[in-house]
């Protein structure tokens, strides 16, 4: 018989509640929480908790031996990086949702794990109840894969759902998506691509055995959509989604990015709507597999954090297998992209520095301008193309030729 | 570093060339196929082989010391079964597609693992590329798991496909699968559902730690399938596919069927067509995930054994975790279906005892009507549902409220 798993819990926020519950509901896992720690231990909650179990002291679960798992929930990436790494350099083995403190200290953390030979696993920070992670990992940890690519945030893919979809506005979608609880508490993060970009990060990490910095990584997001751009979409017969994406070009490079993409009818993700997350994995052999689900909530998080705990119980840990791979590629963004941009006031070419333009529309109510571009230069005026009056959406071209 | 894996494969048909360009493709995982026996040596082959790897004599494998996997992809169930289990009393690791095989001896199968030590894999033998087994076993290996339920069978999805989408005739949508290789080599087994059935076996123990004899499960197919049946479908605005499901029906108990079912618009499945597979996994705080992917054909299969191939890299086996849950849940056939059963001259009262009669349709074209009926009363009746004047399709009803 297996151990039972003892859990030290950090944070009781809309995930950790759920952990709570779901944890509880698992029989078959064999496990309990043993110890809360949060920051305001006299915060009202909603749970009937067990006298005791909360605490606002860290060291209370750290130098509790009969602990022999952490689960990490914390809505903070110091105090979630804190915990963490002091997690395993005791050696206790920690199961993570904190994608952006992820995303940021990867490499670190690789190294802590090796180095004290304990495991950190985080499924959950990335599109919630869908087993990404896992899978890459295991499963698609092979010299087939050319490209994941999906939808990994449902906060802006709701909002944009409900835009697109039913007519609302903007803000009202926003708000909508805040009170269900999907959205970040810095909402920013969701609508900047952020969320989606630290998400990449790590598929990309398990997908190729490649870190890439955040900051190396073109992210763009939604803030600045605008009617016309619906319009434009919906003339097309196109969908626009937030999309992130690597893919490998050639044999011996890959590159990714984030951004709004127009999505036609054909493509697996143009029908993943509202809050739901949908990746696409891409390989010789077996073509396109999609993977479908729910991104974001309590109870979806908390169920992927659930088969992370499950996991411990056999011991099992992350081995980034393909970081020794032969031939592992290299990331560049010497690539042509071809890109729709809207603008208004803006010169467009200025900050635009198309290799070639395709299409070029000018009217009393707006612009756009179709044309092909390299990453590199859409990374070098990054900070250009934040003018409230632009936005910009890629147009697949190179990397997929159908059903995605 | 871990050892190469030196593969004796049997079998060199579709699926056994595919294995042997895919495992020469991955360099990452270390793996090369020492010996290959086939029946006839003498036949003419397309692939380009190293002297000497072909025999026809199984102990070439079996015997040779440098062997340290077996991989099997014979098209026979008798002489799959007589390798598996040769394979693993001599202690020898085995990967399998045999779902035939496989669905039929598992309990044998897992206590021989179990007696000699080692692993039996076969991840290909249930839906080609989509990794279900796996991730029943590892991802979804607790309590929350309440439905599994999807298209499982490429070739008779493929042939629905035709007939419904492109209006082509039943006959020669089947001859278009089996010219793409998506049929097995009786097609039979597709189109009356034994295929799906078998797979659903599997899953079912991986699901559920429950093995389930197949001639205990309802079975019924699209050989029947008319005109009339598509043209019904159609001013319903739904589809007819081919469904394999297992439920859990209250806390304590679930079923499970394979039967041609009117999916409509709102449901995952909905959009899996041709050669495709999809498979929706249903859980409490998780609801629906979706997995769909080329579930036919060499390659698909292929690089499913690859992952398996890659994973005895590092020792992975299936645990059957489930088989030991506390409260396993018992298989009930005491539920209420309600079906559609088109009819010419058959005594359709006679073969179908149902319990309320909800429509009733009498043409001189032809009839149909629509009810009630327990699960174990078609069981019971199912040898006198072969008529081939007779159809029969569920309804979904009670099993599924929506999105799948």
């Amino acid at each position: 018989m297996k151990q039972t798993i003892k859990i030290g819990l950090f944070g009781f926020g809309t995930v950790g509640t759920s952990v709570y519950q779901v944890i509880a509901k698992a029989k078959n896992a064999h496990a309990e929480i043993r110890r809360i720690c949060v920051r305001d231990i006299e915060k009202p909650r909603n749970a009937i908790l067990p006298d005791g179990i909360l605490t606002d002291r860290p060291d209370d679960i750290f130098d509790d031996p009969t602990i022999n798992l952490i689960v990490e929930v914390v809505d903070n990436s110091e105090a979630s990086y804190s915990i963490v790494t002091e997690a395993l350099r005791r050696g206790i083995p920690v199961v993570s949702g904190s994608k952006a403190m992820i995303a940021s200290h990867l490499p670190e953390l690789m190294e802590l794990q090796d180095r004290y030979g304990t495991a950190l696993l985080y499924d959950a920070s990335s599109c919630g109840s869908i087993p990404v992670i896992r899978n890459l990992e295991e499963y698609y940890d092979n010299d087939l894969l050319l490209e994941v690519k999906g939808i990994l945030n449902g906060s802006s893919n709701y909002i944009l759902s409900r835009v697109f979809d039913h007519g609302e506005d903007y803000n009202s979608a926003l708000r909508k998506a805040q009170d269900l609880g999907f959205a970040e508490s810095d909402p920013t993060f969701d609508i900047s691509g952020i969320d989606s970009l630290y998400k990449l990060i790590i598929i990309t990490v398990h997908a190729l055995g490649v870190y890439v910095a955040p900051d190396r990584v073109l992210t763009y997001g939604i803030s600045t959509i605008h009617d016309d751009d619906i319009r434009y979409a919906r003339e097309k017969r196109v969908k626009i989604k937030l999309v992130a994406q690597v893919v490998k070009v050639g044999d011996s490079e890959f590159t990714m990015f984030v951004m709004p993409e127009f999505v036609d009818r054909s493509r697996y993700i143009y029908s993943v709507d509202n809050e739901y997350n949908g990746v696409v994995i891409r390989g010789e052999c077996y073509d396109r597999q999609f993977m479908f689900g729910k991104g974001a909530g309590g109870l979806p998080t908390a169920s992927s954090i659930l088969s992370d705990v499950m996991a411990r119980r056999h011991g099992y840990r992350y081995e980034y297998k393909k970081t020794g791979y032969i031939d592992t590629p290299a990331y560049t963004t010497d690539v042509t992209l071809r890109i729709y941009a809207r603008y208004a006031g803006t010169d467009i070419h200025a900050i635009l520095p198309f290799e070639k333009v395709r299409e070029q529309y000018i009217s009393e109510q707006g612009n756009y301008i179709i044309g092909d571009i390299s990453l590199s230069d859409l990374i070098a005026n990054r900070h250009l193309l934040d003018a409230p009056d632009v936005f910009i959406a890629n147009i697949p071209l190179f990397f997929s030729d159908r059903d995605d």
